[in-house]
């Protein structure tokens, strides 16, 4: 049995995810790791068989497998030892394999994809929802309840639901659901996570600017007003959808500004920093399109409370995330590129004074398809399943 | 006479320059060309040798040839009715051909490259100066005092020579020629260009950030405090030097914040809007690296003044720039691209509401290499020399 | 007279075209210039009044004005001083501006867009056609008689209409007009474009490859076995349809080869080639798809004929293009690059030794949209009304 | 001890290595790994220190650190389970840490850069030699005997001393050790790398060639004259040195070809092919610079032998490689794409019939710094030291 245990551990560590120097925090999700991984019987069959993925002990269903976010689980999920994907959907391409759609996977051995009403959720222990924003809630409603879902989509993100139709413009069709959705910024509300059935992934740009953020606010080292967010995004946050808008010729060697005053991600933002400051916070948002495929960046203008400096703002962000493994706060005075994360599940940030006085810059990057999407959206079920939450995700940059 | 009169109006009307509903405006300006231009007989000669660019009337010496200014000059001057080049200078290419440098511009008929201290300047009418920043100064004092001098590096750009001495670490070798240089901004100091000898060209972030706010501040519509300016910058601003920084792999794909707190261009931007505002204004300003060879574009935050609307703003920036040829106020709404202007001598602007109430954001595109550059260089000495401002710049921009 | 003869000159010369060192060539052309161009004060009417582009002397039709060609026919006459724009078409855009749909061109004084079929052709002389593939034939077919027209489509290419039937998979719906239209590849038709009344314009991958081999195979210098063609392309040419495959995230770093065996330029380079011939050539030809906008690079195999040099290669190319102000042989052992060409109507080429004794490879570089679609046809126009071909073409290159 | 045995297979099945359908072929070098991995005690005890990757069983020194290859090296064995790095060099950045210099590494736990003359090796079990060509021979000559080296320099590839000489100007300074040298090609001479002591390592355009030229010449369906090989590559595979002709802008949106007759890969290209042939190959090589960083694509232009057909050639590929997990022949008529493989150590590559009839093209697709560099130096090591070869290797391509 301690063998058995020990050889849980052996093939956790080391490679696919690390604990340095927090095994305290996370002593109850090993443990858990330990009661799912069984004994040492099952868990050498086990091992034996995962060379064919839909023997691993998770079985995880993909809807929504032919979007940009959707391959990228598959990729992450290449090398996790414990989820093997067994359903895919994709309305569109039913009956296709997934190494026709995206052929840079033909080495994955992965289930012919089906549409998602054809879709046999009995053999499914957890889902990833990689729909389209509206669409998502209905197909939701009708998963049956022993699933552990994480939806990738913005349909649960709101809790409002008034904001929902607002901003998506048509009523919510589950309200019930979205009561029961928790939020899924991981190191923010990891605690929730743990427990919750139904995850609403957060966005991109959200994800990129409540990282940073909601440390400091909840600390009031920064004003609420007058918060200037300038971010800049990859063009595969769009999709793969064929839009004129999104061709190579009309995207690269340019740049623009998008959704000025009214992107659908405004009031994701600001639910999560009113919440961190128990008051109402209104942010000025303005997102960029970039001619790259991934990564994001925002550039945060603030203003400090009175008597704040720089150095508070750097040593309650390093305490913050000191143990985290995702989340990074690196040397002063380094600026962190987009290219530092690229491909992985890391959000690097650094804190600048700014010319003038009392204010100061923040600087955060992210990948938006993995921590801003597919990434965080695996480190939150592992957390839901009582896995290591870096399980699977300990992929380097790739750079250059 | 009459006839010399109207060819010379052929030659430049239609299709080189225009001038759309502002005949009197230029009118001093044509009647210079016509002086210039000279009679029948002399224009005729004169036109028909043009094909040797060296024949034109003016004749000018190219400082600095080997670099992307440079040959930027070049490639705008390749459709100048007036101006020829008869001197380029390159210290590290002297004795080489344009062409086996630049050799997009081998169709061109153009003198060798000279080392600058080799260069005879008495065929010389005027100069476009691209040297390196630090070694104008030097440089051009020892230039003879007939010569019109378009100055593209930041060496006489600011006033204060300690300011000088502050940001660029050296003091300044020529400050009486400071004294009698001209800020180059040619919208907003066109009467001052007109009869400088030695413009001072303004920097491409200072003339993407100045153009939009110089007008606003004027007319007293924007406060003077938390002026937010997030600049995004193609990489050729950082010029043709071999640097690690710079190299397509590090560049592609990727974005990053440089300088920030601390960039060169500052107090430039600084200087212009304080004296717009005849007060003190510090700026936040930080620059991004963008992954593409021209454009740039200034996403400016700003609060407006106790009751003024976004309407003021729009219309104060339409009345102002109705007439120009190079700035346009785009329709409500419409977001400028940087697209928009590659490759041309236009800045493109506009204004919208933030989500903030009293607050603004303004945008602006510009390609750092010609409105923020050399075309902006071209412009100023079409004035400087009394002909039509817009004489060998009505390129169009490329795109795709 | 001879003023007014002198002024047209100069009009031309210098600056929009040149004709250095081949005024013999042009003699006849110059003439009809002189004769469309009228005496002084027709020509200072007409000239004074070309800031309103409708109002040039030559009223150009643009059908399909919404693609990525119709907007670089409008850049390039943007500069023309004799074509203005009276009619464009688009039937989507139909009620639209030309700068709603490419807001680069804003600053450009054109007609509102209208579908093709109530477009009004009594007040048009010439017509560019840069409507798609396979409905082109039916909307010349419905033209009148009295419009120049040269056809960027591939509908008139192919002189064989089982040909064209066989790889474009309809039959040919204007035979009749298929025998009358002249295939414009400028530098080697000249004689035949000058009386057209239709131009078929060639398309890009036919214009790279024939340049370089139609002189050495009509001096018999290389063999018509093994011909090796390798293109590459920017994304460009595949115009503005909005498809998944061309979307930035699917094109940016990285490449491939498509319409491997059976790209639809065959037919048209193996026409031109045995034409040359007087004999059937068949070509190996692989298309390659680059990650640029615009720009094209033919590297081309070749065996020399039997005791053929590389000398003999270059020497050939030397002599047929010495005059020409389009096609340039770059000194020996000079590499073309695209960026040489990008913007501009030039094609650069070169001829080099093969490993393999007795093979040589030749290079070309066009710039796809220009010299490979809408400004070849624009040279093509200049010549069947009598211009200098070079008129509104002496764009140089932008770079970087 | 069984279970021993069956958590070492656990700790490679499944994620790291997975060896689907051939543990007949790699029975060997599986006991292998039993015994290098040992009993029970040992691997868990091994296994849970692991984290601290300088505590894996095989200490890795890296010669070159700074340089892309070096940084690759770094990337891969981030999630090795063997391989830890305990030595690293970089002769010009000594005493940093190689965060500071590929700060997207940051959160690796690595030892401090020092000079190779510095260098302690006897805690080191092998080396990745990531140095200059030229300076490396020298460097391999000192190195103690104990070491295992994989050279990824092309000081080791040729086995003619004198070919050296030739191509890179200056004597072999090493060729006792050239003698020992096992060219590590590795799905073609596993059998030779598995003893060997020092590998060099091929080139990335040598590997995308010979994989699917070598089994075809083997098995005699090609014609060894008139192999043309047109190969496009990204530029990381021209190092991090600062050129201008590797500036962003200069490589951006433009292709050309370099090397043309003369690249040095030439050689050890046709080494390979002549082996395979037991008869000396010329063939005609060009490779090509495209805009993107990582990727390589050949595209080959074969005669057949004859009476052989297209079927033939693909029949021989499927053979050849049916059993390899990285090299992978398409389905017929699909095109291997760049981005299949980026990130990854898999060549694509399938054959396609040419127009001329008694022709093929060959096309295949590799990750320049992955399978054409440090991927396929691992994959060398992996054998050299016994493990799975596929161990730390089975990273799923980044797209997109």
């Amino acid at each position: 049995m301690s063998t058995a245990t020990f050889s849980s551990i052996c093939c956790n560590q080391g490679y696919l995810w690390k604990e340095e120097g927090k095994i305290s925090k996370l002593k109850n999700r090993n443990e858990k790791v330990r009661l799912n991984v069984g004994g040492a019987s099952a868990l050498t069959t086990k091992c034996m068989q995962s060379s064919q993925q839909n023997k691993k002990e998770v079985r995880i269903g993909l809807l929504g497998a032919s979007g940009y976010t959707g391959a990228e689980i598959v990729r992450l999920l290449a090398n996790h030892p414990y989820f093997g994907i067994t359903l895919m959907t994709a309305d569109r391409k039913a009956g296709q394999s997934m190494g026709s759609v995206f052929p840079h996977l033909i080495t994955q051995n992965l289930p012919t994809m089906v549409s998602v009403k054809d879709a046999d959720f009995s053999n499914v222990d957890a889902v990833f929802c990689c729909l389209p924003h509206g669409t998502t809630q209905e197909i939701i409603k009708g998963l049956p309840r022993h699933l552990k879902i994480v939806d990738l989509s913005a349909d649960f993100r709101l809790r409002d639901i008034d904001e929902y139709e607002e901003w998506y413009g048509q009523p919510h069709s589950a309200p019930e659901l979205q009561k029961e959705a928790v939020y899924g910024l991981t190191e923010i509300l990891r605690e929730e996570v743990k427990s919750a059935r139904l995850v609403a992934n957060p966005g991109c740009y959200p994800t990129s600017i409540q990282l940073p953020l909601v440390p400091l606010i909840k600390a009031k080292l920064i004003e609420h007003r007058n918060i200037i967010i300038d971010s800049k995004s990859g063009v595969s946050g769009a999709g793969r959808g064929a839009k004129e808008a999104n061709l190579y010729s009309e995207i690269a060697e340019g740049i623009y500004s998008y959704g000025v005053t009214r992107h659908r991600h405004a009031p994701e933002i600001e639910q999560g920093l009113s919440d961190a400051a128990h008051s109402k916070i209104t942010v000025s948002f303005t997102p960029h399109l970039m001619p790259m495929t991934r990564g994001m960046q925002s550039t945060i203008y603030v203003e400090m409370s009175q008597g704040v400096t720089i150095e508070d703002l750097y040593e309650q962000l390093r305490k913050y995330y000191e143990d985290e493994e995702f989340v990074k706060l690196l040397d002063k005075g380094v600026v962190p590129h987009t290219h530092n994360v690229r491909g992985s599940n890391y959000c690097f940030m650094n804190v600048f004074p700014d010319r003038i006085p009392g204010r100061a810059i923040i600087i955060s990057v992210i990948d938006n398809l993995v921590k801003g999407a597919s990434g965080q959206a695996l480190q939150n079920l592992n957390i839901m399943l009582g896995y290591p939450e870096n399980t699977g995700l300990l992929y380097q940059p790739l750079f250059p």
